[in-house]
């Protein structure tokens, strides 16, 4: 890795707005209900306003970049689904007969789909080709990445948030697609956070029993034999991650860096999240998580993000599927937020009990 | 209680459409996912389909309907808010002001409100005005409403859905407001699933822990003195009910027998939505349960009504807030449904894992 943009990931981040996080808490303070009474919507619309530095924040435009890459760790039959999939998906994006593309096209949100590696050497039409390999090594007995590859995999993402940010986006979601990724981001996870695979693996987009306790061995085995290296969280994402999952934490750290809110999905971009914040800390005060996921190693990462999630309604897609179906809490907590009345407006003395 | 609508309230209620249930769950099994990744949303598409006899749902059409009434229990000090403030709300629902007016607005839904009975004897422009009374009577020592009454406020709640199903509504909302009314709420459960006060009572809208201790002893107070006469859920309704609850399962009950769906907000509309089973046996199919409620009466509600609420986001407002910010949810659930491709359409074959 050479050039004047190494470590560009390092930050820093863009600092909140205090002025306007305080004026939005003291709006929210003013208007016609209990105090508290909107719940998470009043913390929702006071962050977003601290993000975009207006004390009335609006969540109107939205991009969706979704980012894809098969796995060598495909070999180990880690996923119920056959790796074509990918590549099946890529054309289902584009096409728009997707979730994600339903999703988006309800709420009024730009799609982006770029392909940072399949194995399939197909040039989809509608989608960006920023392929950098057929897909990644099988990690449990080498890097899944090279360490050019996993620094142009993080720019592909920086460069895409900048785009976004560059089309005056309010939010940017990130989307994920790629067979066997909940086996990396699971790896990835267990490095990250110093838990046994056997806490955080699950069943992914559909594996029984004895296929997880079979992911499980997979997992460990590819911690064991990068255990000396683990101890620098860019090596972990190169050695257990993909290249769809070093985009999103590129997406998500320069987003952090310019001050463009994201809403963050389920497991793997959450994967990427924690990724992000170990790559560039400090960064995580601008993500919003939208979906809770049934895996097992969602909650502890969460936890070592302070965060929590919007929604849990047992969706296991992936795509940025979750986060795209929160998007409209988000824009509900800005129109209440800004649209009703204070209580001097409605001539109603303002009872605190 | 005479006349030839007597008991209406007893049913039958609507069949779900078993062919369109069973063609909508056809469909989510094509669609370009793995089977059940799209959660939740999966089957709320399909029993949106049962219930508007159609494989291709929709939620377009929404009317709310927001029943406001006082309660002479509120002479007991169970709640932190003036009973003024009921008046005053009906003032700022008609203004546009309220958090449920702004919804009604972001949603594209009608927004009926209706006033069964407020202390204050002021008509209110915007207001339907079907007034009962001067709120109800002080449930601690006589019976909240008359026989008279409570029939009328059912009808109320009856008429209020058959002009909603006129407008060709899709899904109906009821909302509520009547400072006190978590109080006759939580009597109203306590005396339909035998549970002690103690179990079910919480803060409402800001009370703090001896106002709960003190909650708990009126409602005591009431369930003792009404105990020999608990037995049928009319005269539940009729002497710990309110106005506004009754107008709601009267609402209900209608939308279930006429086979239109229902969204119910969170602890006083599910109480309505208990007391209509418990009036309507069966009912409950018709209603999809939008926000649970921190008050911890609910969860043991939901489970008497074998449900669960979609969102979970700490809100405690009322209004039909929480139900009105779920509606997003239905709607992209009908629009994953009806718009993703299948297997067959984008070509992929279907492999179940």
């Amino acid at each position: 890795m050479s050039g004047q943009n190494d470590y560009w990931w390092r930050g820093p981040v863009a600092p909140l707005d205090a002025e306007a996080t305080q004026a939005a808490a003291e709006r929210q303070a003013q208007l016609i209900k209990p105090p508290g009474a909107l719940g998470k919507l009043e913390s929702l619309a006071i962050r977003l306003a601290g993000m975009q530095g207006r004390a009335l924040p609006g969540v109107e435009r939205v991009r969706i970049v979704l980012f894809a890459g098969d796995h060598g760790v495909v070999a180990e039959a880690v996923s119920a689904f056959p790796q074509s999939v990918t590549t099946a998906m890529l054309n289902c994006f584009a096409g728009g007969g997707s979730a994600i593309s339903v999703l988006a096209r309800e709420l009024g949100a730009d799609l982006e789909v770029l392909n940072l590696g399949t194995v399939e050497d197909v040039a989809v039409p509608g989608v960006i080709d920023a392929r950098l390999g057929p897909g990644t090594a099988n990690f449990t007995a080498a890097p899944a990445m090279s360490e050019h590859q996993v620094a142009r995999a993080l720019n592909v993402g920086r460069h895409a948030a900048e785009r976004a940010r560059l089309a005056d986006t309010d939010i940017l979601i990130g989307g994920e697609m790629g067979i066997g990724n909940t086996t990396s981001a699971t790896a990835l996870a267990c490095a990250l956070l110093g838990e046994a695979a056997e806490n955080l693996a699950g069943p992914g987009a559909g594996l029984d029993g004895s296929g997880v306790r079979h992911k499980i061995e997979v997992i460990r085995r590819a911690l064991d034999f990068h255990a000396p290296h683990l101890s620098d969280p860019l090596e972990v994402l190169r050695r257990l991650g993909g290249y769809e999952i070093a985009g999103l934490a590129g997406a998500y750290i320069a987003a952090a860096r310019m001050g463009l809110p994201v809403l963050v999905d389920g497991y793997i971009c959450t994967a990427a999240a924690l990724v992000a914040e170990r790559l560039c800390p400090g960064c995580r005060v601008w993500f919003i998580f939208g979906h809770a996921s049934a895996e097992p190693g969602h909650v502890r990462m969460l936890s070592a993000l302070q965060a929590d999630a919007l929604l849990d309604l047992g969706l296991r897609l992936g795509e940025g599927s979750g986060a795209a179906v929160a998007l409209p809490l988000l824009r509900l907590a800005c129109r209440l937020h800004a649209g009703m009345a204070t209580f001097a407006e409605a001539g109603v003395a303002g009872k605190t009990p």
